[in-house]
């Protein structure tokens, strides 16, 4: 018998996961720049921190989570979501003492025991980002502008930033009603009739053609907003108006919980068919009262890698990844692989990415290893080279080959490779 | 009530995590350079993978392991280390039909349900490398010198590398008879006795003094070596030498697994207490046989990336890491707090690291995040340098001010930070 990874999960091998790799790299930069500070969080919780933090109510929390109990007995899940366990990470470790907001991010991997699709994994990657601590429209901006930039900076071109605004304490519970008022006046199956009375923003939200030809002149949201999240939700208009940021207001985008508050936003690719939410956010002000923590204003975002990966293909952007290996050497016997040997090693000591032939391979194996390499250079040492302390350098580009002191190689490759 | 991590996970927060972000990164440098590529594979794996793959006999599949069930009725578990996993990956995607060897490193979280000390969690982190498919001393000798130069970046000067032989499939099977007929010759209880028959290497290694005292004339697998595993080992030694890596010849280092061959070696930190342990691997050329694949000898290692953040400390050796803020905007009044929204963001793109105050601070709030932030100028913008098109530029370190035109902002800094 031989084994695979489970059902779902999904994984990247080279030389995608170069791809993969590079597009982390430049959201580390680029949150970086804007004062993220990471953190390393736990890939299991409290089962109840999801319940209370995500939602019991969601198909997240009711269906998706992979649950298991630990030899102690506690009734522990893999994260299926970043933000419940951040916010829990800074209450835990009093982050919100400090300076406010708290501006944190992390990445790796999430789990949601869905049925796999394209772009639908059971085990997936999230960028996410969160700024815990002020309730202030540019920090919203912020958060959608680090992400925004991020996608710029992939070459991505098609990304659709979507926009609403769900209200707050004040105005949102008169909303629901209305909306309540409004949904149990259609004809709804039974399961979706109970959704109305624990999370009717959500009906909004249904798939299926006959529920939203029903919704379709339903209340909306924003135009129940009270005037503090109305002045709100402008200044966040203006000041992505001000960052050149193009968005689509989204009357009906929800995000279904209580504590989810004002801005709410998601990234949207027109490439990518049913999985286009590439990523998504939104202002979070009742969690950490949720969870057990004191009132603290939050917004956050968490961006699919695995779609972006798509969005990538799907828009045919290459995006220009490290070489792999700038340098391949090409011993000819054993002496010859010794020195090779420390060669190689005093190149990578230098910053060049160097490899060579292991095994005792013979001249055409090992320049066939230096073709599969994608080396721009080949570094040829045999017995006659060894005798007179020099090397071939062959450019696998044009063929040419010259003559290099050992004690020379490491200069002559940075000069032509600079 | 609130919420905790589950007992034992170790996480980081910032700024520790700007320190463990930098480890990391110069790890990904390092065997960028030395032609490894990256693997992202499943947290978790089919249960019989690490039976196979680890062994049954070991402590952390018997007693470590966090095992569940799917909704599918699966059994999985959480990785408690890569390797399996890893070989299980190029076994599965076929890597092992392109070039030999297959150079993949990854790392991540891993997890065994140990008691927790320091040095010692539930999940915790480790670097892994591996290269599969080629039986060459300098293969062997590549992956420790990729740690040993990764331990030398980081600035750690007290770690040791311990190296051990442990024979192969002619002459381990003669030494492993004499052992146990050794052993079970010794007074030991019944538990003891019954690791004889299974894994008598490991009973070398157990740690009690009335074992230790006991198997101190044991038999030593480095007097029992053939010719071939003899020879081996001498070049493996040779190359160390060449490069000027220094080892420890440490002939009880055992890994008690048949598929475990030749190459073993430990990286030891004497700073560590009981845990001095921070990385370890070694050849092994029967574990893809044993699940299930092809023959396909390999050599990897894992580092221990807790450990490693803990020998640091106690070496006192303090990495440099990447300003989390250079330049921090201090707004006066709201319009001014609009435009220095845009100038951060500008700043940001010229790749500067800039944050602000915001939610509507005052100067002495807006100064004191000035501080905190750790940047080395504050920009205070109020009503009059609106007017005038222009920013107050403070050096903190100096508290020197000076005004700069707001269109030379980015140029003038850029300036004063290079």
């Amino acid at each position: 018998m031989s084994f695979q990874a489970p059902k779902g999960v999904k994984e990247y091998i080279p030389p995608q996961a170069e791809v993969y790799q590079a597009i982390r790299r430049r959201f580390a930069e680029a949150v970086g720049r804007a004062g993220y500070g990471y953190l390393e969080t736990a890939v299991f919780e409290d089962t109840q921190l999801f319940a209370r933090g995500v939602g019991e109510s969601t198909d997240v929390v009711s269906k998706e989570m992979y649950t298991f109990t630990d030899r102690g007995g506690r009734s522990l899940t893999l994260r299926p979501e970043f933000t419940a366990g951040v916010v829990r990470a800074v209450l835990e470790y009093g982050l919100h003492r400090g300076q406010l907001p708290v501006k944190v991010w992390t990445e790796g991997p999430v789990f949601r025991a869905e049925a796999p699709q394209e772009g639908r994994y059971r085990q997936f990657y999230q960028l996410d980002l969160e700024a815990i601590g002020s309730e202030d429209p540019a920090v919203d901006v912020e958060t959608i502008a680090v992400a925004w930039g991020w996608y710029a900076s992939l070459g991505l071109t098609r990304v659709r930033l979507l926009l609403n605004s769900l209200g707050c304490r004040e105005c949102r519970p008169i909303y629901r009603a209305r909306l309540q008022e409004f949904l149990r006046g259609l004809d709804l199956d039974e399961a979706t009739r109970a959704r109305i009375e624990i999370n009717p923003l959500r009906v909004l939200d249904d798939k299926r053609p006959e529920v939203q030809r029903q919704v379709e002149n339903a209340p909306l949201i924003g135009d129940h907003l009270c005037a503090g999240c109305k002045s709100y939700h402008d200044r966040v208009r203006e000041l992505l108006g001000d960052l050149s940021i193009p968005w689509e207001d989204s009357p009906r985008l929800v995000r279904g919980l209580d504590y989810y508050t004002r801005t709410a936003f998601e990234f949207d690719h027109p490439l990518l068919g049913a999985q286009s939410g590439i990523g998504g956010g939104g202002r979070y002000d009742g969690l950490s009262e949720a969870i057990g923590g004191p009132a603290l204003p939050g917004i956050g975002f968490g961006l699919g890698l695995d779609r972006t990966m798509i969005a990538l293909a799907r828009e045919g952007v290459e995006l220009t990844v490290p070489p792999r290996c700038q340098v391949y050497g090409v011993p000819l016997g054993e002496d010859a692989a010794r020195r090779m040997f420390s060669l190689v090693a005093g190149l990578r000591a230098e910053g060049i990415a160097a490899d060579m032939a292991y095994g005792g391979k013979g001249l055409k194996g090992a320049m066939k290893g230096a073709d599969r390499s994608g080396a721009r250079f080949a570094l040829i040492l045999g017995e006659r080279d060894l005798q007179a302390h020099a090397v071939q350098l062959k450019d696998l580009t044009t063929a040419e080959q010259t003559e290099v002191p050992l004690a020379q190689v490491a200069d002559v490759l940075k000069g032509k490779l600079s």
